[in-house]
């Protein structure tokens, strides 16, 4: 039985994984988890989960449930993420709350020895030195959960890394992947949350849409396999259905292929080294879907994958500009505030007036990520 | 440094091997080989690898031979074949002969523990209970050479067999995948030894054709990985791309893929479990290909594949007359005797009128395998 602490479970990722553990009840126990505002949610959560921890966002909310369900330990803010986090009858810590508040709770799961199920992207785009070599140092796995990089790591599964000579990371291309960039000018919050592929959180979508989201995720693929930039490549493949492949220097290319359901992977996090079975969940069938399509990234039409080559190969504090730049100027798309291809040129503005500082330390990255986002809030007044 | 003997060497898996060889001479060496009838290439092969011991079919062959290479040993025949596989300086025997004559030569090298790299199908597909468990007994490691099943392996590296729920091969379609059953009825020689994608042999060009080839492959997969064959689906993949893909019970499909080159299933089953880099061989590019097509097969166009499943299914003598009546009807085509449909005909007639019997010895099976063969020629006078 493993027993997870849970970061986010009210998110995207947050439910996805209760259902994984809601397949697996002999394998799998939710021991603490956090939540943000959603008092129903939450305690529906509560009850069918019977966690020992719980974390709200507001102190306030804390203390009202801690009289409805006196039995259960209740914390909240950023102290609380770290408690569910370090939690100490917990094993794993699956993290899927977004932004850098994920990052410290990370870390100091980290220390206490945990499997890191990782679901928070800022924790390896901005702190990826700190992460790995904190990892390193107190030998706790660090384990992907999104679907690209769990297609590579199952891609590398009893092979020897040295034998790699390249990454690709497939991309669907998000909601907008047949528009010219002309046409890009004016489209809606709403037509940029329809993704055709996979059903995720409005940040992410809004990223895919960018094509952010695989720039952040060319970075932890970086990070995570500690492979050089030049060779982690990018191509567009509408369908979704190979995840990511990783070339050998025989040329062989191993491959992870699947329906579009995050709780694959989620579940490949926890489940590792087995594979434990999933009878209720959709089959691959390439007959059915006929047809896989590749194509060559635009760096033109999607100028903010070229950022992210950039800003993982100078590293350092750039690349929290880039991620508090990027992420501040999608809230204020999707607040209706600035128009879509805004966002590049906030993150090109931001990327361009900062002065580049090598390997950060955690209170370094904290504010570098503060005083962006301060900028870009008042830039964009 | 790996020793090889390697059978078959002036074939077209026996050159490809050769070509590996050549491409690393500080981890492979060729101490013992054989060859049919070409003296002009035995020459050049024996002055490029200088082997220590040369079986040729022909005694008379084997004699002129050794006067012009004195310090080298020459043996003949079907217990050549023999001498080469035991080979005491050899660990690997690379068998890649035609016909039920490899058989013989791969279990007498499985008792001497040597590695058994795999492309002769007739071992697996008549004899695959012998050879296993032979292989079983002698820990003698049965390493498949052809694409598909050297894809099986990759995709199965790390990974707990127990969570395999299925494997899938796929197949190009050969020579006639656009071909509608009317049209098969005169195709010619030329015509179906035309193949799309491979470079191959000319037997196993026709076997691709009528998919025969892709049946004895379901067989082979069936014996390697100990699967049902409800457990092994075949998709028509006409780019060959993917070679072949492994489905595991938690719905994630693993998958090797790589530009056709038969080269590299060679090299891999050879180098496992490393990989060795080839810096001069055709990389794959997605984006360049652009489409991967995938669809069920036709088992009422493609007759073959479902005889390859009935005597999967049956096993015993059956599969040996299938494969023997295949050869022959093969042979038939190409000598112009048969149209290319009859192939069908003499296989469906031959297996029709076969009384199975269950776990042959091999005296049973090279007994069958002659009686069949002599039956069709009679039949095809």
């Amino acid at each position: 039985m493993k027993s997870i602490s849970l970061l986010g479970a009210t998110g995207s990722i947050g439910q996805q994984t209760l259902d994984i553990v809601k397949e697996h009840p002999e394998e799998f126990q939710i021991t603490a988890l956090s939540v943000g505002k959603n008092i129903e949610k939450t305690k529906e959560i509560i009850r069918a989960f019977q966690p020992k921890l719980v974390s709200l966002q507001l102190e306030q909310d804390a203390l009202a449930l801690q009289k409805e369900f006196p039995q259960i330990g209740f914390t909240f803010g950023k102290q609380g993420l770290i408690d569910v986090a370090t939690y100490e009858d917990s094993s794993y810590l699956l993290n899927a709350v977004l932004g850098s508040v994920g990052l410290e709770s990370t870390l100091a799961a980290i220390r206490q020895k945990k499997a890191i199920a990782i679901a928070n992207k800022e924790t390896l785009v901005t702190a990826g030195h700190l992460v790995m070599s904190e990892a390193k140092k107190y030998g706790a796995p660090i384990l992907p959960v999104d679907s690209e990089h769990s297609a590579l790591w199952q891609s590398m599964v009893g092979e020897n890394p040295k034998s790699i000579s390249k990454l690709i990371l497939t991309a669907s291309g998000g909601s907008f992947r047949d528009q010219s960039r002309e046409e890009l000018k004016n489209v809606t919050v709403k037509e940029a949350l329809n993704h055709p592929n996979w059903s995720m959180g409005a940040k992410i979508t809004i990223d895919s849409a960018t094509l952010m989201n695989k720039g952040l995720e060319v970075i932890e693929a970086a990070v995570l396999y500690d492979m050089s930039y030049d060779d982690i490549d990018v191509v567009i493949h509408r369908e979704s259905i190979i995840h990511s492949l990783v070339e050998y220097h025989d040329t062989s290319v191993m491959a992870q292929l699947g329906t579009p359901d995050m709780r694959t992977p989620i579940q490949y996090a926890l489940s590792y080294p087995e594979r434990l079975p999933r009878p209720n969940a959709q089959r691959l069938d390439l007959a059915k879907i006929g047809q896989l399509n590749f194509k060559n990234v635009d760096f033109d039409r999607f100028r903010c994958l070229g950022f992210a080559y950039e800003a993982g190969r100078m590293g350092g504090t750039i690349l929290t500009v880039m991620n508090a730049a990027n992420e501040t100027a999608v809230a204020a798309f999707l607040d209706g505030k600035i128009k879509f291809l805004e966002i590049e040129d906030v993150i090109d503005r931001m990327m361009q007036q900062h002065d580049n500082s090598l390997n950060p330390d955690l209170e370094t990255i904290l504010h570098v990520d503060e005083e962006t986002r301060k900028t870009v809030k008042s830039m964009l007044k």
